[in-house]
């Protein structure tokens, strides 16, 4: 089962500064809850740090514990986000999940978290 | 004859975050009302959900629906649009349908409903 | 010599609601007023319509008409604006021409009409 | 029901040499025989003619004849082939089917008829 | 375990001819037996079929079985290729995998079984 | 009305060698002798000189002088090469043409003279 | 030496209108000053006119007049702004320089005059 | 070990223009601090000149001389910004690091300094 | 200083079938001879096994080994073919080194050792 | 004067080996004779070295000394194959010169020397 706790951080190390971090995820894979058949996606992870990052090898085996999890796309979006957000505190967030063709339709979902105003601006 | 009140829902697992939901159909297929000659398209469902989500395989079927309709691009994507609010009333929802070349010319529709405010700004 | 009054049109469907049309015409051509070279271009058209739409048929044959007309680049950019905005009145629209290579040079026209304010934004 | 005697061909221009002509069709659908579900694929037709070439907007109307037939991938393919060998009597064909996703997997099929002697090799 | 009596076969519907099928399943995911960590590929069967064909959804259910099995990428191309020429007794099968870039190096490993004379040249 | 006289050559300055010369015009327009439509391609010449080359500014007018003849694709094919082998007696030759899509069917043709053996071998 | 006086104008078709016009010149090259070897651009021009255009043939034989020249890339980038300013005294206008790689590293210089009002939204 | 006081300026052209200046830089590579693996990344510089610009060639020495130090993504990234903005107080700077994939996980880092005022709109 | 004899192997589990391993390592880097600049490449792999493979992660290390040598692209492509082949006695291997441009001129190196009949031809 | 006098050598450090050397140069710049206008294109060699291979630098400033030469598109190809096989007598060479389009027409030209035989085979 998935578990949050076991994501490392440390501290980052610009404080002061609005900055973002970027990780994209393209190994992502769960079980559909209904049939049981296997999803797979990519995880695009957007953040600005405030006091602490996300930890890269901790983040990946997380996310490999999602591999024999039975969840839907919208629900397990939400759910890693809460538990990023649980586990470092950013002043903000973004998960985006992009997910393989299943009978001609692709699905994404995009949640987000914390306050918009700190993301540097498009220029 | 292609019948809205097939489409399922499910109740959306976060309504306290508005968040943005993405469908593509890759395989949509109608007939020219005129010619009946067949129409292919890609359509692009985005919508921020409020009580309930969408469930994609009864969106498959209701797409297929289509298969022996004869209909004009600008018509059929207003009235999908307008049947998919019917079914789970988003916050915000947006279609796009964009067709194959015929005489040289390629056309896209985009239609929308509901409050621009809610959907997650572009960062 | 090009006739815009061929142009066709049909009742919008929605015009309750501001929507955007698009049309991309890729295989335009005209003569250069200058040496009678021909000049081949693309042309996208975006529009929001009011009472009509633009029939593709009768696009295409306009668009055609051009096939031995010399003008120049900004001109019949300029012109086709003109002639469709006379023929269905939109809320707003834009014509786009991108032209193949001459002498190392892509050359790109953009123009519009109407208020910005009814076209959908970027979401 | 698909009929192979409303393809129409003409004379092939230039019957003293063996050259080759393409015809790829992007938008092809027909039925899953077992589910009833829509497949969609594209067609590529290449053939050194003989006597005659295929008329090309009959051709259209005969694939789009199997809209609503039921068949599987390697049995439309087969099929197609054999009903156009009957049409034209071409000195060498070959028919290859490319079709959609399905369940992560995706398809092709490619079958050949006549003497590849008869085709000009690759320089 | 990955049992290859799962897998269904039906009877070719042209023996006659010896003709190319292709099936590209993109969601290929096992273990590195060493590290227990994911592995993720595409596979790529092409096969001139003799007496009978693949099922393409048992074909499915065998390929996920390996999702919690721990092999190597050379070890695991090679059973798959024994396994399925085993089941349906090809004239000719090649099967290739093309695995995710781990440590910088992707790995495809490329493996065959029958008589190439059968396998329609390249023209 | 095409007039191959109107083409121009030049010595080829190595006439000892065997070597590819090649061109790919993309502008190339002509009209569909039943409808009267236009129909735009692309046309790729690929020639092993003999004593003369082509000269290009020619080739381009020659090719221009298309625009409002009713050709089809097969035919036209076939006489650009038969009027260019009269104009510059080529130890090899192939003109291959790549029309726009209609009525979602690609078109391509691709017509040889000579001797293969002059050609450079693919290495 | 470059001579702006040389770069021809015409009238505006549509002084009435703000629209966008752009020219992409794709083969712009001068040399290093301080190594003397030559360097390659694309240089990108995007402008609103005001009473006159600029005449493409003249701008071609402008912009090769730099082809000995020893200048900077944010030396030259700005030194063709102030001199196409100078002579159709645009509305709006921006020079963009993109430089093929030197040392590993892409440089790009992005220059712009008058009043970012005039410009066509992004729509 | 890094120095950027080895980092060349020389003065900026045009002082009374706000402008953009781009660099990417392919070929970054410095070593994981904990495992001393190496790390391959591409640097993008982005920023509004004041008084000085930055010498090329002292900046590809000074991002080489990182070639053997052992630094995390986060920190680079900041470093290489305060660094250049010690060395060339621009108006306005961005570093983005893109960095290779480890473990089926891509990051990017985005630092920026100044005012975000200066720099040329999105047109 | 490189060394082959920390190269790792294992044993071949289909020594009974010619079959063709690629490896791609898109991440070597190694000195200039001369000029002591980084240069950096893309290495490919291809092999068809004897007795044994070459393990990924020790392969891995050696590549890295040569981050600090100064070597020619020639030299070192022949050198690392030498080593493999000395390493894992393939009954077939080839080497090919890409490598990024340098003063607008890119290059690649193809070696090959062994007999070419073991290689599965391309069908 | 292009002198290829200036191209230097080095010992070819494997020539036990046939093995192929590329090399891609993207800038190159000479005049057209008719018209006094540049042209622009890319020219790849490949070859087999027997004694000695080409030094890179050396190449370079070999190809910038036809930046101000007036030459057609097939002189200039075999000229320069003439020119390296004369400096350093490869096995086998091929040049191959691609050009920027005129006129809506791209040209490439590619000229041999040599025994295709110590080529090695595409495998």
């Amino acid at each position: 089962m998935p578990d949050p706790a076991k994501i490392e951080i440390f501290d980052n190390p610009n404080p002061d500064r609005h900055y973002l971090i970027t990780h994209t995820a393209t190994e992502f894979t769960s079980l559909c809850p209904v049939t049981g058949q296997p999803d797979f996606g990519t995880l695009t992870f957007r953040y600005v740090a405030d006091k602490t990052c996300i930890e890269l090898r901790s983040l990946k085996l997380y996310l490999q514990s999602f591999r024999n999890e039975g969840i839907y796309y919208e629900a397990v979006t939400n759910r890693i986000l809460t538990d990023l957000v649980g586990v470092c505190a950013p002043r903000w967030m973004e998960v985006q999940s992009q997910w393989t063709v299943r009978g001609g339709i692709h699905t994404n979902v995009t949640v987000r978290h914390g306050d918009d105003a700190v993301v540097p601006a498009r220029l």
